[in-house]
């Protein structure tokens, strides 16, 4: 069987371009709208997608004003959207700094559940102080220190998912026994930051595991993703660099002894389609023009660590920035908005511009089968396994995908046709993980 | 306008009896069915019931062996229920024990985005040793404590859904400005358990709060329940119990300058419902017949905070147990439970027996008729605002209610015959609270 790519459709209210609400076509309460998001995760599975994907935080991020602040919590929507889908997976995003693992490991159980094993776990650390500060914190703990505690979420929470035999059950009514309780196992964790006795309160779900999903690119983030992830979302904006990403995680996956086939590549993708390329420009610049370049000024500097004075929109950005090293969280997308704005010589505007569409990600303006071309490129270069589809626009930025440029990836061979698999799993072609308690744990035991 | 009662379905699995999941109707994987509770939802809401309603805990309660053991997390449960039905209301139950603040108030504001405003939240604070144990303690914080915490949780969690203004959002594309910041309110909050910045990240919902529902019977139950609860549930076995405790909570209500209106108060009622009160009798035997004795015997004993030696199953309840104030949690419960006993003078077996229909919720066995008697008996004695309903099997228990009790109710003029309100605080009569930050907030906030 030829090698097959993978997409996820990222959703985000209007669309990921910074001011796609202000498009005539765009519903500026649609962050709000479970209606808006079952269309869109519906649109997403007649394009047989593998999976939807919900990014989060827990804080209220931005200035309200200018933009659509807040969200609804995405195990939540995605559970409302689970029972109005059959297919699509379903991948929320929490936090391991502001979450107890038992809760958040029997809600993405529950989630499975109600799904018949569709959903997965964007497992993120949660950068910045104001975060922090909704949860009795004065500021957030270091970069490692967040790593570490990540770690060792993950590490219990697969305990707790192991709880459950699978053969727990034995529900013979006439003796009154409904479950062997041997095969119910205490979770017995005494960590650096967890303390939990389990066993979790829900029997192990179908797919035993969500699938684990990673966004970090800095060392801390790859070697995690490394340790643990079963895909993982980045931004590259170059083929070069897409390829060293690709190779150098693959790499260290393989050096963990895990197979490199069981964590999946997906960098990102802002599509702006067109009819024909010019059109695509239009509608790229379209948006630019839509851009507040004042307010985006001041989130660039926030990023920077910078007072806003410090950025003259119509200059290249000051030489003296701060490392990576100083810089608490999204390390790697503040590497690559600097090597992106000094490759190409961009002045702060014009980096606003460019960053409007997906906030690094790529972004990609063309005809269908331009975009059909550029995904063939990256996949068959050993860029990516599939790609995170991250539409400037929505809903019309998604239908046009589905519509144009799923059916010529189908026609190259390169995409499916139709599900032929249930799971989130298997349509990612991922192992059901074994249990750390099986006989055979040794031989399937996935983490 | 005539006084009309409200009716909640309390769904567990395959019903409140012990043994109602080794009935030959039953299915012993109820409990993780989702398709089984939108059956029972859908049900309940064929009959006009204001609310369905879950129990949580996040511990394994009770040895998973002889009964059916783990559950869904409820507020999952429900948004999923919430996708499949369309008017009834949602209620979860959650601890203010083990959850943060932020997280919870955010996801409650979540449901009552995507069901329309139809959420309400059971606030528990979660005794027990084994609980504490999944948190990273030792025990669980002693009663009044918890109480403590619970009366901060919930007056920061109202202040969270009061973040935004209900007229914050302005939309005009043109000058890009999406909502005013001055209608975003930081929140602030430096208390003994919790310190949080806010606002909240979700915009205020439908109801604005959920409705806030409360089933602690204890002395700092109650207080809790006259300043927060707008729905109580609560366990009477006699009308003068009954009766007594009603005008108690509505007294400490209006002495805390509350409407006692804006208090619902249910009494749990475990129907058992036959076409000949003969038959009923005979379905309550079936069901105590498969009752295990002395299992049931251990989990009484556990209790009492006995060893299980010291219960004789065909002896009366020993003269020396602990009093109410020894016991950590549901300890309205054990009182009752002792009562219960002693009036009745009933052995350890058929205590058990008693217990097993509702754990010590008052049983009913009868025609429709008689059961519907009963309704308006304590309705109208002033013992009930309506009735927390909780079939001994289920689904069919709950069917021959919806089928059979509820037309003759409706008949009698006593409950609705369709719904003629949309949000869960509508069915209750209950009124949409004002915002601390509204100009006339001083008459219009409702806690």
């Amino acid at each position: 069987m030829s090698r097959k790519l993978h997409l996820n459709a990222f959703l985000m209210s209007t669309g990921h371009h910074e001011a796609s609400w202000r498009l005539p076509e765009s519903d500026p309460l649609a962050h709000l709208s479970v209606d808006h998001y079952v269309h869109l995760a519906r649109t997403a599975e007649r394009g047989h997608f593998d999976s939807i994907f919900f990014a989060d935080s827990p804080v209220l991020q931005g200035e309200p004003g200018r933009r659509p602040a807040g969200k609804l919590e995405p195990t939540i929507l995605l559970t409302a959207i689970a029972a109005r889908t059959s297919k699509i997976g379903l991948i929320a995003t929490a936090s391991t700094s502001y979450n107890d693992p038992y809760n958040l490991a029997r809600r993405f159980a529950s989630v499975d559940w109600v799904s018949g094993g569709r959903v997965g776990w964007n497992i993120v650390t949660t950068a910045g102080a104001d975060a922090a500060r909704n949860f009795g914190l004065d500021d957030t703990p270091d970069h490692a220190e967040r790593y570490e505690k990540a770690a060792e979420f993950v590490d219990v929470a697969t305990k707790l998912w192991d709880s459950w035999d699978d053969d727990a059950f034995i529900g013979d009514k006439r003796l009154g026994i409904h479950s062997d309780p041997d095969k119910v196992h205490p979770t017995d964790h005494v960590g650096r930051f967890f303390r939990i006795a389990g066993p979790l309160n829900v029997p192990r779900s179908p797919q035993a595991y969500p699938v684990l999903v990673q966004a970090g690119s800095s060392e801390d983030g790859k070697n995690f993703a490394a340790r643990y992830a079963e895909a993982v979302f980045t931004a590259q904006q170059t083929l070069d660099d897409g390829t060293a990403f690709y190779s150098d995680l693959k790499d260290r996956t393989r050096r963990l002894g895990r197979d490199p086939e069981n964590i999946k590549i997906l960098p990102g993708i802002v599509p702006v389609i067109g009819d024909t390329e010019a059109h695509a420009r239009e509608l790229d610049e379209e948006l630019t023009r839509l851009i507040l370049p004042e307010f985006q000024r001041r989130n660039l500097a926030e990023r920077f660590n910078l007072p806003a004075e410090e950025l003259d929109l119509d200059s290249p950005l000051p030489a003296d920035l701060p490392t990576e090293d100083e810089i608490q969280g999204a390390k790697s997308r503040f590497t690559l908005i600097v090597n992106l704005a000094r490759r190409e010589q961009l002045t702060v505007r014009q980096l606003i511009a460019r960053l409007g569409g997906g906030r690094g990600h790529r972004t990609f303006a063309g005809t269908a089968e331009q975009v059909a071309d550029t995904i063939e490129e990256w996949f068959n270069a050993g860029a990516a396994d599939g790609f995170n589809v991250m539409p400037a626009v929505l809903p019309s930025g998604l239908e046009r995908f589905v519509d144009e440029v799923v059916p010529i990836l189908t026609q190259r061979g390169l995409f499916r046709g139709e599900y032929e698999t249930s799971t989130l799993r298997e349509h990612y072609g991922l192992p059901r993980p074994g249990s750390r308690y099986s006989a055979d744990a040794a031989a399937t035991i996935a983490l």
